[in-house]
């Protein structure tokens, strides 16, 4: 029997410890690359069948306790006809980055059933293909989404966001606003085809000072996760560089917070408080070390989690490309059989 | 009359906020894009006349309470022989990156009155002429001069340093010790010269987890803060994506921590301890926006600051080129104006 991964973001008694990983549908299996060398990301995003596929294969490969539907951050942009492209090993490339309140209009509202009417039918297949496996829906967050549409791209320092967000606060927090608007139907419209759980990837707020997080970003995000509540399904809010910012961050209104690897878990769940759910945060360079090194780490992160209800293991980031998939399913069954010693 | 930076590192009364910035010297600056037109960054370094000119320029433009030798974390990495370059807007490109054992005798000691003999002569200028303003002596941490070794130049996840650190430690650990004593012996000589104090730029650490910096790094850096120690002269450790080893850092034995815009500075202080100087925390984003953000910026690194002996202002990371000159001298301003008000 699977840990009980919904359980577990409700901070009820779970079974053990519920294990899934970001990005466990990935270029580091066969299986993928192989889909991938005919479908581009973006494609395999678009095809219900394929997508489906490329979503349950770590449930079937890893025995991992949910799947997380298989996408991009990017996908409800393109969705509104924003103009832009996933360049491999580099990121998502805006072809005319958001300049000024000109380009608010570029971000009309999302209607998921018709401009994504692959998005419901692939949740809806996926959900039924899975079982009893919880499905979690997937979206980025209105910061990161915003670093990308105003950077042009990836970014490593963030000035150009940053100096919209103080040049024009305003204007930054409508921008905010629209993106938290398409956030939000693009998760409803997965809770509503059968998204057991959503998390939101905001992987780039730990760039802001606890302040501006404060200040530009946490009101957005409180309203966003009030209007998720609504739902009635739980939700996750993940970011990486956030020890700093995670009081702030349990303010947000999510049920689990997700934690990268820089902060010690049972830190972050003082930070955040004993109303949340915390998952992570095992560090995902770990996996290309030797087997040793990673039991340690594993059962670190499960000690420091101690016997409290609520923790869900995860890697920090992202599986990384050269991770073994007999690394991931070894984890996986450590993670159970360690509920089961306990 | 200045603040006292020396008494600040010693957490004595100060006569207000020290402040300085690193990267204060560098390309912001009209005189130093000149001097860098004729010069070489590495050329800079081994030319006295030049490097004094260079490390001179902030504190006669901006007034600031302390220099810092103009300087790269490579320089004793050349001195001993190691081939590497500095590209331009990349970093440092290591020619043979460090791949076992066998590399290790690469790393010979470093006998600085031979090696880098334009050292102790380029120190002894700089405290010359900067008359009462100290000096602070410069050189990279261990860990961060591994992760240039080992990954070859600048790394995003430092895949290659935390794999040898997972598969071989012994090694690892002899790796850092090597490059402990490169350090020690670059800031004792820069010591002996003249040199008030002695900062240890870390940046990396912060890519690993509490666990990892506890068992790897920190028994180093405790070796080599004790031997700093008996030179008689303050020390400063800094990192950036801190947050979660401050505690840690805090045991590695220097006077003053170092720490980035991700953790609100009295949040940090208190992982630190009472017994510990903080230096930051500006992000140096900030300062490309309008001034009235600055200006509330700076007030709010000095509120957090509070009224404690012991807050050294400066950025969380190195100057910005983009940054105004004119800027950073109404930074100064203001820190040493609301010493007044105080």
């Amino acid at each position: 029997m699977p840990a009980n991964f919904l359980a577990a973001l409700r901070r009820e008694p779970s079974g053990g410890t519920p294990v899934w990983f970001m990005r466990q549908a990935g270029r580091y299996q066969a299986e993928y690359r192989e889909i991938r060398a005919k479908h581009s990301l973006l494609e395999i995003c678009a095809l219900p069948d394929v997508c489906t596929e490329v979503t349950l294969l770590p449930v079937r490969q890893l025995g991992v306790d949910a799947a997380i539907l298989f996408s991009d951050i990017t996908v409800p942009l393109l969705a509104i006809g924003i103009d832009l492209r996933i360049e491999e090993n580099v990121g998502p490339i805006i072809a005319e980055p958001f300049a000024g309140a000109k380009d608010l209009v570029r971000l009309r509202d999302l209607a998921p059933s018709e401009d994504e009417p692959f998005l419901e039918a692939t949740v809806r297949q996926i959900v039924k293909e899975l079982g009893p496996t919880p499905l979690i829906g997937f979206a980025g967050g209105p910061f990161t989404l915003a670093s990308y549409l105003v950077e042009g791209g990836p970014s490593r320092q963030y000035l150009k966001v940053k100096g919209l967000m103080w040049q024009d606060p305003a204007l930054f927090r409508r921008l905010l606003e629209r993106l938290a608007d398409l956030t939000f139907k693009h998760l409803a419209a997965q809770a509503a085809a059968g998204a057991a759980a959503l998390q939101i990837f905001d992987s780039w707020v730990g760039s802001l000072t606890p302040h501006d997080f404060a200040l530009h970003v946490l009101p957005v995000m409180q309203d966003l996760f009030a209007r998720l509540r609504a739902l009635g399904v739980p939700t996750i809010y993940f970011g990486v560089d956030t020890a700093g910012i995670l009081p702030l961050m349990a303010k947000a209104g999510a049920d689990a917070l997700g934690v990268d690897w820089r902060i010690d878990l049972d830190a972050a769940w003082r930070l955040a408080g004993t109303r949340h759910a915390i998952q992570g945060n095992l560090d995902p360079a770990l996996l290309l070390g030797p087997w040793s090194e990673v039991e340690g780490g594993v059962r670190r992160v499960l000690a420091a989690a101690g016997s409290r209800p609520g923790h869900i293991f995860n890697l920090g980031h992202g599986v990384l490309p050269k991770t073994s998939p007999e690394i991931l399913r070894r984890v996986v069954d450590l993670v159970h059989e360690a509920r089961a010693e306990t």
